[in-house]
């Protein structure tokens, strides 16, 4: 079997008749296909289709609740914390960005947590929300697994607690930064196993402190923070805003949904956004940015490197290329989902 | 002439006495020679009494409004811009500190960002200032001089953009952290140059790659992000945040203030205050805290290790000392600083 390509539609629909099929009400399925959908769409494919199949385990051994009562625990004119009630994340924080832009439009700015959320797909899709309303989007959450101890240790108390923000420009694509707090995201590693690919040297460590590269071996050892004891202060920040300050899991709380179904994972997570029109004239700050755009790419390159890239560049063109061409699903995931398919009695991702 | 020891107070004092020989009235000298003495209090030598030269020398310049009229240029509930008038950055910051707590006291969180301000130290001191209100203190900055070029470039058009976030905590030191989004800020540069240090491999590269270790040769590199294209991207989205989205300086437009003493740096910050209250039992908040901390610290170590640190606690330890012992003076900054203060006709830091 080799690689498909299949449009943003039909992988939209397939992910959203598999999570009805699992129990998920029509319209909440259908807001959850889309994200995961779009999260393939740019490239992001530690967090994509490739997701379907540990929720599908989550949800059958009742660790999510599937009929969620998303409700606000506390309201301030420009902040919520929201209780998840253990739903999809992606049901948590779709309310959460809709809610930050609507408290941005009157403060100028707005801040909303959740507690009892649950993983949401990649940083980016939420950061990017609030863009189309003219407003600055950062998202802040907790991981789902402790990969990496506090600097200098063993025990591994931190995840990889993601950072994204979206800056809206005119003309030149959004600057749109979403990473890791560790030189790599777990997804990352797991789309390497995935792959059968071996991981570069600087990813992960052994508990002797050695290079870890095979990421089949990847539970013998934790990832790096970026810039030392920096990544480290960052990720456990992220923590402290997305997870401690919600009442959300954080350090030992935190479950490993790699490895538990069932137990409650109170993921917190936290979204922010800004809104342009509070700073003054929109179409000049969208100006400025785009002239910064352009000046970074004009920088003159190190020898050997063929362009500058801005964040968010890389995904921006895979997700117009993809829209065209259709979205890649590797040949080996491609074999899960047509066996998961058969097994929920509905139509193959492909035509045969 | 050894190191000298002296008190908060008379440190303060010297600076601001100095400050009013300068120029400043008396009240701004206060606040801005407190917050310099509270910088070096804390061990942040590279952004405490070592800038009072550099000060100087711009303000004799002309390139400080000394009588500026600081005010706000738009207002939302939850956000406020300030435009600095071209005052010293600890006036604008600190009114712009004392701002967002207010506003964060109905809202919830707020933010205040600054145009036409000037250096105002280092990060965490504003960050920090909301603690006192049981708030969580954000700060960004646009850096004044740009060190850094995009990801596989060589035109240096960011900054060492520094985060800082404060966390309060209830028996342990808040979570403090302070980072440049480069592996090592300028300022440490510039004390490794006066201590007449080298540099460790890592900090700087030359133009053709090769790292960088003297400090005196700072000018012929540029300084290298925290994880690679992580860091590049994060003082970009800090840029945008604190300088583009305030019209403040930001690219190519950053004064290079070691070289520039007139121009108006337009440099652009930002402060942001959470308010714990807003979010359920502030004790519950602090309690979970040190919870964690403690957890972290207790963390089993890698070999060689003897102590895991939290963000901030090595500067609350420096600041328990320096308060006990006196704060350290290095020989050849006093050296300097006794020349400056014959000249300008005032008592010498250290009695003689």
């Amino acid at each position: 079997m080799a690689e498909a390509r299949v449009s943003l539609a039909r992988l939209r629909d397939f992910i959203t008749l598999a999570l009805t099929r699992l129990g998920l009400p029509a319209a909440d399925a259908q807001i959850v296909g889309g994200l995961m959908a779009q999260a393939e769409l740019q490239g992001s494919d530690g967090h994509g289709v490739i997701r379907l199949l540990p929720y599908a385990r989550r949800i059958r051994a009742g660790g999510i609740n599937l009929m969620p009562d998303i409700k606000v625990l506390q309201e301030r004119p420009g902040m919520a914390l929201l209780d998840g009630d253990n739903a999809m994340g992606h049901l948590v924080m779709q309310r959460a960005a809709q809610l930050a832009i609507d408290k941005a439009r009157t403060c100028g700015i707005a801040w909303v947590g959740s507690r009892l959320s649950n993983h949401a797909g990649p940083a980016s899709l939420y950061a990017r929300m609030p863009m189309a309303h003219d407003m600055i989007g950062l998202y802040f959450a907790v991981g789902n697994a402790n990969h990496l101890p506090p600097w200098g240790g063993l025990d591994m108390l931190l995840s990889t607690n993601p950072i994204a923000v979206a800056v809206p420009a005119g003309a030149e694509p959004p600057v749109v930064l979403d990473m890791a707090t560790t030189v790599a995201a777990y997804g990352k590693v797991k789309a390497k196993a995935q792959r059968g690919e071996q991981m570069p040297i600087g990813w992960m460590i052994d508990r002797l402190g050695q290079p870890l590269t095979d990421p089949k071996r990847a539970e013998e050892g934790f990832l790096m923070p970026i810039g030392g004891y920096k990544g480290y202060g960052l990720a456990l920040i992220v923590g402290l805003l997305a997870g401690t300050l919600n009442g959300a899991a954080m350090g030992s709380e935190v479950i490993d949904f790699n490895h538990d179904d069932t137990t409650t994972t109170n993921t917190g997570q936290a979204i922010m956004a800004i809104d342009l029109s509070a700073f003054g004239d929109v179409a000049g700050f969208k100006a400025r940015v785009d002239q910064l755009v352009r000046e970074l790419r004009a920088s003159e390159r190190l020898p050997g490197v063929e362009r500058i890239w801005l964040p968010g560049e890389q995904s921006h063109e895979r997700r117009e290329a993809n829209q065209r061409d259709g979205i890649p699903i590797g040949a080996g995931l491609l074999q899960q989902l047509d066996a998961f398919a058969a097994e929920l009695g509905i139509p193959r991702l492909q035509a045969p």
